[in-house]
């Protein structure tokens, strides 16, 4: 198939265009370096990565294999419109967003920007498909982060709910704790109006967040590596507390730690894509999967890395922190997720094996971390104090 | 109380922020003129508006009281950031969006356009409150078609559920008709946000369509008239059918008819934009009203419209002519709407002698009627087709 992968330069489109390109598909990366600037000047990637054109030409060096670069902002439409009239693509995988929650909490500016960002690239591909190539699928990145923690079970999308005594099928009401994540609310209700309006097809991935550092690609070569962020900005919280462990810093639990989430490793996210991709969504279907394959606390991951950790020869503390955030740290959770898995996904699971791996890659780069970037520097009560 | 009204100039606006003004409140408008010049290049007014220097001038001269004005985009924030630190306003009702559900389904300029303007001022909105008197009350102008037509009652904005035996409170799960109506959802979306993070109060007036031409104050002088939009683009539909019934053209009612919404007066939408005002919503509270006073089908304001203006003389008859929307036409409908008048609201009714009057205040327009503005230009399928 031709899939376009918008966001390809990032921590999980990267690997995405790699795996999809070693499965034979035709791909072609797309991105503005957007998140790249962000995080050069406000976070860390562990990992120096070289941009698209030196990514590519490693790739193609280590692989035979072709990937394509178009590099421009996605919520310019005609840039976008060109890109997706002239490659035609069966699918795009749609990264292009600015996926911080600290980030949007920093100021109006900062919101203002992850709005128009989101919103817009969002808007700019339901047109560009609409108009240049309308059977294309499109796969968006959601968040399990847009519903919040309900008191109640989490379906996949939608649910059928009673209202004085009658019936009707919708999306679960979401409500969610970042600037950050209510675009990612809204991203979702721009795309499926298009998709009752006029046909779109979407699969939206509501993923939980993702840890790992190494795929079948990125260990081809130093040069294919993803991106590593262990900020408080930038860093999922796994991956933050990994870097933490190796640099000797307390791994920072936000408030009590109790506050549980749905997780996956980056290579149950490439075959997430892929068997999104496999099986298209219909004509004018939304069709949602929670994207995550096992739940942790907080306390529960810390306990892992510091486990994992000591028997690695480091020294590993937990540190209970004032949450920077305004989260329900106590909550009922209990998401729905089998929608992937009958389409074949076999998770790659949080192992003790799988966290040393993850240890020693980054103990690899421990000369690179920065530990001024690790304590909160945002909060939702005060933006950036940074 | 001091009062901000965005949008100060439009249908609504100029004569909310006139009987603001006359109940006693220091008022400034805030526009920038966007949706007069969308009118001036898509649509009609039937009647012709000065600009509101010299609207407050003439107010002035009127009644003794002063309306202030600042013209720029409320998506400005260091404009409307200024603003709001200057007059420290008690509350800000928020008019100034783009409401046309067929401007939006035109293409993706503007499907664009109104997503920014829309989102990007009310965030800047939020902000601005946020930062430079975060005790004020936004007064936020929604609509009912936020909600579509489920096949339920309508709750005011939240609904308990229940959902696998287990039991939650969230605002209703909307599905808008149109993107304008789908950036609507957002922008409530967006402000309850804020609400829940960082303690704003908002009311949320979910209105359904406006009819009317004449409140105690816009009947003082000529120079105080609102406008009136009868085009397929910005007209709403009553206002539309007055207009074709005075300029002879058959009434355009789309598809079966049966589609119902509920309505309301121009004079009620000054008084519920009031109520809200005199009983704030609370710190970090989003407060959800549904602005209506009755339930017609499209079908039955037809006929009404006919059966008075035949009554005044006129040759009044009704054409089916094809949907240019995607909606249900026959639907379940079943909103509550006890909020405001629990707060106060005693309805103006759709009588026969109110309908005679509009008609003939229409009917002292009529040669400036254009006929080519009435039937549809845009469908949702094709967008602009004019």
């Amino acid at each position: 198939m031709r899939i376009l992968v918008l966001g390809g330069d990032g921590y999980l489109g990267w690997p995405t265009a790699m795996h999809l390109a070693a499965k034979g598909h035709e791909v072609t990366v797309v991105d503005n370096y957007m998140k790249r600037d962000l995080c050069f000047s406000l976070g860390g990637s562990l990992i120096q990565t070289p941009k698209l054109a030196d990514r590519t030409i490693a790739f193609e060096r280590e692989t035979g294999l072709r990937i394509d670069v178009e590099i421009d902002n996605c919520a310019n439409y005609a840039f976008l419109f060109g890109v997706v009239q002239e490659r035609q693509p069966d699918a795009v995988v749609h990264y292009a967003e600015q996926p911080s929650g600290p980030y949007s909490m920093m100021g109006h500016r900062e919101a203002s920007f992850t709005l128009s960002n989101n919103l817009q690239g969002t808007l700019a591909l339901a047109w560009a498909v609409l108009e240049a190539a309308p059977a294309c699928h499109i796969v968006k990145l959601g968040t399990m982060g847009e519903y919040g923690a309900p008191d109640t079970d989490i379906p996949e999308g939608f649910f059928d709910f009673e209202y004085h005594g009658r019936y009707e099928r919708r999306l679960f009401p979401r409500e969610a704790g970042s600037l950050y994540h209510t675009t990612k609310i809204l991203d979702t209700d721009l795309l499926h109006f298009y998709c009752r309006a006029k046909g779109l097809r979407v699969t939206d991935l509501m993923q939980g967040p993702v840890y790992g550092t190494e795929t079948a690609e990125t260990a081809l070569t130093d040069s294919l590596k993803t991106q590593l962020h262990y900020d408080d900005i930038f860093g999922t919280v796994l991956n933050r507390f990994l870097v933490q462990a190796v640099a000797g810093v307390p791994l920072t639990v936000y408030g009590s730690g109790n506050q549980t989430k749905g997780y996956l490793n980056l290579k149950d996210t490439l075959r997430c894509v892929e068997l999104a991709i496999e099986t298209p969504a219909t004509e004018g279907e939304l069709r949602v999967f929670n994207q995550f394959t096992e739940c942790f606390t907080v306390n529960e991951l810390a306990k892992l890395v510091r486990w994992v950790g000591n028997d690695l020869g480091l020294d590993v503390s937990v540190a209970n922190i004032p949450n920077p955030r305004k989260e329900k740290e106590e909550h009922y959770w209990n998401p729905a997720n089998s929608g992937l898995t009958e389409l074949g996904l076999d998770p790659v699971l949080l192992t003790e094996s799988v966290m040393a791996g993850m240890l020693e890659e980054v103990l690899r780069y421990r000369e690179r971390i920065k530990p001024e970037l690790i304590q909160p520097r945002v909060t939702w009560e005060k933006g950036w104090t940074g």
